[in-house]
């Protein structure tokens, strides 16, 4: 028997079943869970594209360390967010674990013969090593992955490229209409050049908020990431092929114009509702004497919108037409006052704010 | 011009927006609007399979009174939904309406060839009228629709029975396996008799909440619900056929118990994740001793939970089983101290609970 509190059980065992998923036409293991007692309470883990190790704290009964279960992952999560009371026991009995919670019990089949599904897990250890804030991943993760692709003919654009030199560590996605950079302050001591599907790096980011530090590890094959506290390993592994030359799209900017990035945001959603969905929701950003005006012109009538400029250098090209939507998405990441950095009606334009380190590429529609 | 606020015009055209929806195969004019200006401020007209009309406060400029314009339904409400201040302006122009809001300004173009659709409404006036609190109404509907059918071989199974007569008006709802009824003490001048659809009774429900009183008046074709204040008509087709005879399932019950009913909800939705889906998601009630034990087994394990019964009379049936899901459904509807009477362990069983009016009646599955 081991007591286990419920929020924490709940909350370590939804992160597993999204991992583990409902079904899979490789192997069942692969939805399952392996439940290990070890001194410091109960591991989880979930196996399948992705490895994860959870530890959540529990108190065993003398004599259950290395305890093991397999369990369904989506049932034994939903069991355990159903239990009535705010502390759970788990008891380990032949071919069953039984959950008890205030007055109702319940008990869970295992499926202890999947057990070494997840022994299968290598290619975690080598590689070069950096360590930094969980929040700033997180933050340069969520700021960037809007970029890329969800169904990409190049399957790498639909991944996300992470390098790191002495420079620091740089986090990059992209679709070819578009590119997302995030440089963070962490040196790395080896050169890194790695790419991790998005799906994968949402969850990381999803994981990791409100951790503290966290350790990147890359190897030949995988990425893991590891919380300072020990509580939690996720490890991701690369994706194959080369990654384009995205720096060769960054243009060299001769002008630039500034306003508040959340005033342009709603602005340009109000207009854009107006935009023609079959032509790239096509909006018009007009500078013009200290103003810029957005405009689309749509099927259904007309939406405009004039906001003034804190300020601008160089001549900004009169007007450039852009996807509202890429904008949009661009412009969510971005904080404070906002400058677009501009170099003509016809090359793409770059977009950087108050969020440290972030900058948005995006290529203009023809006029 | 007229100047009304975002907050009452995005509230009705969301309303009406819902109701007109967004494609349809018959006619266009389905999902567009009819907005006219009257003295009191603006009308909002949608006429679909049911006939909507609702009033917002506006101040409208001179000589405007009967403007119209008709105008896509959905678009328009997002287009108000996204202005930047809480108070706007609609302007009437040639071929296209105005709408404008902080410093921005949106056309939208009318469709006013389709203006006679809105017209076309009859068969509202007539029959038997009686007032009743919304509340009271929308309680009714919300408290018995669960059990009407998603997809029954029997049309009017999709329905909801509205009866009355001098001893009150009677909501009901069934798909054959179960049957909800509500009661309410609004005696009708006449017979009403009636069949609405559960798609336009919860929609019905959901506009009332909030209201004061309503009347409702049931002509040979429609029922028309309208607010006090006269804000709000909506005016719903009756289906045709004949409702079965619910009465006739109605059990003659021989024993009771009684139990908290958020008890047994909330232990009822634990066990029932054990339950077999492909099993009429069948739950064991077993009583004894005065208690009542829940209990489930599936591919996966057993769920189980004792409860101690309030009180019982007569001699309740030692296990009766369950369809865990219609049974949540009920339970969703009781409040208090909740009432199973029961006539064997074949027989159907009644719930009632201090939920004024309402009682459930369910088929048990068989031993």
């Amino acid at each position: 028997m081991i007591q286990v509190s419920k929020k924490h059980l709940a909350g370590a065992l939804q992160q597993a079943a999204r991992i583990a998923g409902t079904s899979s036409k490789r192997d069942v293991a692969e939805t399952a869970l392996l439940l290990t007692v070890e001194p410091h309470g109960l591991t989880i883990t979930a196996h399948r594209d992705v490895h994860l190790r959870q530890r959540v704290p529990a108190t065993a009964q003398l004599g259950m360390d290395g305890t093991r279960a397999v369990v369904p992952a989506a049932l034994t999560a939903q069991l355990v967010m159903n239990c009535a009371a705010a502390e759970l026991e788990l008891a380990f009995e032949k071919d069953l674990v039984r959950i008890i919670s205030g007055g109702s019990s319940v008990t869970v089949n295992t499926v202890n013969e999947h057990a070494d599904h997840f022994d299968r897990h290598t290619g975690a250890s080598g590689g070069a090593t950096v360590a930094l804030p969980a929040a700033d991943l997180a933050a340069a993760i969520n700021g960037t992955v809007y970029a890329a692709s969800s169904a990409a003919f190049q399957a790498v654009f639909r991944g996300q490229l992470i390098t790191g030199n002495a420079d620091g560590l740089r986090i990059v996605a992209s679709d070819g209409y578009r590119v997302a950079v995030a440089d963070l302050p962490a040196p790395t001591p080896a050169p890194i050049n790695a790419i991790i599907h998005a799906t994968h790096t949402r969850e990381l980011a999803r994981m990791i908020a409100g951790a503290g530090n966290v350790t990147l590890q890359v190897s030949s094959t995988h990425a893991t990431v590891r919380t300072e506290d020990q509580q939690l390993t996720l490890s991701m592994p690369l994706m194959h092929g080369d990654y384009p030359d995205y720096q060769r799209v960054m243009p060299e900017t001769t002008s630039t114009i500034r306003l508040p990035a959340a005033q342009l945001r709603e602005s340009l959603a109000r207009v854009a509702i107006m935009a023609d969905k079959n032509a790239n929701n096509r909006c018009a950003l007009t500078t013009e004497n200290g103003r810029v005006t957005i405009a689309a012109d749509g099927d259904y009538g007309r939406g405009q919108d004039t906001l003034q400029l804190d300020d601008w250098t160089g001549e900004p090209p009169h007007t450039i037409y852009v996807n509202s939507r890429f904008m949009l998405e661009a412009l969510a990441t971005m904080t404070g006052q906002l400058t677009l950095a501009l170099a003509g009606t016809t090359r793409p334009f770059v977009l950087t704010s108050d969020a440290p380190g972030l900058r948005g590429v995006l290529v203009t529609l023809r006029p």
